[in-house]
């Protein structure tokens, strides 16, 4: 039977976390092009400048900036036009004082200019000569050499997920190649009796397949590799072989299915079969999702979902996204994304002591955001196919009132 | 040059969006296993009924609810426990009344019963008979035939971006094949003749290719596919052919780089040169993208991208992120996730009739989520691997206090 003292979600979350412990996941090489979305496994120090040279924000002419103080339109400085540097190409040539050497955007400072006046703010005179029009800084219109990325500085850090702009800076300073974590496996292990694959016709007593669909789904969203090995009768041996089979080659395991006590119990019984510590919790104060199992094997953790699928989504959330966070190598922090405010359009009851996932759909009624519940048994599929997001309500809140503002985790 | 009258960025998006007009993107057949993520090309009804029986949702007894009604726990209802039903199994008997036949949860009900009372709230008697210490009502705990879909109703719509339970409920009703829309190819022009690709040794005056890798990230984050075409000098017959080449065999053409005002001109004097109706803002009212190109050239979009690696990132979620949503088929309401409130850390000023978006990076506070405008010009890409995020200052706004509230849309 279950625990008779569940523990809330997030104390039974940390056995599983403590049990664990560090892990750190096998690393592989691969080129730029690969690496968006990955978790990067090494620091990245540049070995350069970026850029490696001063360069013109503006189109302008390049000059010494004192040439220019004091300088404004009712009494310009005149400025020599003696070079013109050309996109790309080095100024083999070093500016004289009193000169200007026109540059484009992105080009480089030659040596002698410190600034540039934009185009807009010079006009040509006679005799070769150009009419400064305002006064420039120094270093006024220019990125500076290394600027951007000094050399030797430490740019990105070691369990960062790879976004567009990091990857567009590892090509900035010439790194092509980078050591990345391996996707974690997660297997999948569907159960019960019940249970027939989705592609086969349906006979009266049996369901399909749903779950193990579900989870891959899940899986993939947070950056892991999921191994869907197959439907098994609900037998002590047969689970056994597969779990035990399933933890060789794969970083986690998920028994999915079996939703009745016996059934539990059994799964319970071969997970501290297979390995130590074996069973952590085995019950949670948790709706949906009371039956959760949560195990580790040898250094792997090791879940029993509810069979209903809102139940194995909302465990999913809470204890296999974290786990997977780890087992991706991730250390850098999240702020909550994909997640949003909103105001209940009806009030929901909830039992104190026990945390309530709550299926919400949203709808924008008089410009603001409003999350209704989405009513039905866990068991149902399509609470979730129309709900946009969850609502928790705390153990410690009896319930959330009409008009109550909510944060909703989108799916 | 520019335009004098810039558009603000709603404005010139609208523009592309009535050019490109309805668009219907090709479609192809994918098994269940590759369809997470992927948008549905069809609408989806179900076949059959789920589940396809009525269904205990516990462990207990089949029982007609009539032989229950006034039982109470001084007063049992009296049932004979005459058959037990198997998991997976279909009950070839029909339920006399006055009797009950054991139920697993799942399990199929008989002919004869329509609710199940839990093993909890009964106890064995002598003579083969139970004591039900709880009446139940018709159908309570039991999931009826397609109560969670019914046969001939929709299940899902088409445009739908496919969920992990979206896959899971076609996966219950036997849907293993399924239309979904091509994911878009989108083609990436990198130009600049001081460009060079990530692997080259730099020598002064160039700098390495770093739009076209950010902009390979953005593309596949949007669920497109990029294709970067290759860094191409900043010649009018050169970049006319990579253009149109990409125009066959991709969805949309991004050109990036030549950041410069003549540079810029080239672009737009190449698109319109290319097809009709070409040209449909060069500028606009933001910063940082003020140089922004849009474009359609025979029924496709074309964009110039600002040089600078902030702007490419902001004018990515201005314009080609709702293209890209098109052009993959996407029609569903998207609830503005993956971002999060925040507090200005401090004050930021802006201009009066353009749109800012600052980069900005987050950190609790106080319990508060406190967002930092990370300062530096619009060519670093640093500044965006430093912010987690973007926070818009609208067109008729002067700028931001320190304490105010705004919104931060997640990297």
């Amino acid at each position: 039977m279950f625990d008779k003292n569940y523990l809330l979600p997030d104390a039974a979350l940390q056995k599983v976390l403590d049990a664990l412990g560090t892990v750190e996941p096998a690393t592989e090489r691969l080129g730029l092009e690969d690496v968006f979305g990955r978790v990067l496994a090494q620091e990245i120090f540049s070995a350069e400048d970026l850029p490696g040279f001063d360069r013109s924000t503006v189109d302008g002419y390049a000059v010494n900036s004192a040439d220019t103080f004091g300088a404004r339109e009712t009494m310009p400085a005149y400025l020599q036009l003696k070079h013109e540097i050309m996109m790309g190409e080095e100024p083999l040539f070093a500016l004289e004082k009193g000169a200007a050497a026109k540059i484009p955007t992105g080009g480089m400072l030659p040596l002698g200019a410190d600034s540039v006046v934009m185009l807009e703010h010079v006009q040509q005179a006679a005799g070769g000569l150009i009419e400064v029009l305002h006064s420039v800084a120094p270093f006024e219109n220019v990125i500076r050499k290394g600027d951007d990325i000094a050399a030797s500085s430490l740019v990105l850090q070691k369990g960062t997920r790879l976004k567009p702009q990091d990857v567009g800076a590892l090509a900035g300073i010439g790194i092509t190649e980078i050591d990345v974590f391996r996707q974690p496996v997660v297997s999948i292990i569907s159960t019960g009796d019940e249970i027939v694959p989705a592609s086969e016709q349906l006979r009266p007593g049996h369901v399909r397949d749903i779950n193990s669909y579900a989870l891959a789904g899940l899986i993939q969203q947070h950056g892991a590799i999921p191994a869907r090995r197959g439907i098994f009768r609900d037998e002590y041996e047969t689970i056994k072989t597969a779990v035990s089979d399933a933890l060789l080659d794969s970083d986690m395991v998920l028994i999915t299915g079996g939703t009745s006590a016996g059934t539990k119990d059994m799964a319970s019984a071969i997970i501290n079969d297979i390995g130590k510590p074996g069973v952590l919790f085995h019950g949670v104060s948790l709706k949906p999702g009371k039956p959760m199992i949560g195990a580790v094997v040898n250094g792997k953790s090791v879940f029993g979902l509810p069979g209903h699928p809102a139940a194995t989504v909302v465990c999913f959330n809470i204890f296999i996204k974290p786990i997977l966070h780890k087992l991706c190598g991730l250390s850098n922090a999240s702020y909550g994304g994909n997640s949003v405010s909103a105001v209940m359009s009806k009030s929901i009851a909830s039992s104190a002591g026990r945390e309530d996932h709550i299926r919400v759909s949203l709808e924008v009624k008089d410009g603001a955001l409003r999350a209704t519940p989405v009513l039905g048994k866990s068991g149902l599929i399509t609470t979730l196919v129309k709900a946009d997001g969850i609502v928790i309500i705390p153990s410690t809140k009896l319930g959330l009132e009409a008009g109550e503002k909510v944060t909703v985790s989108l799916f």
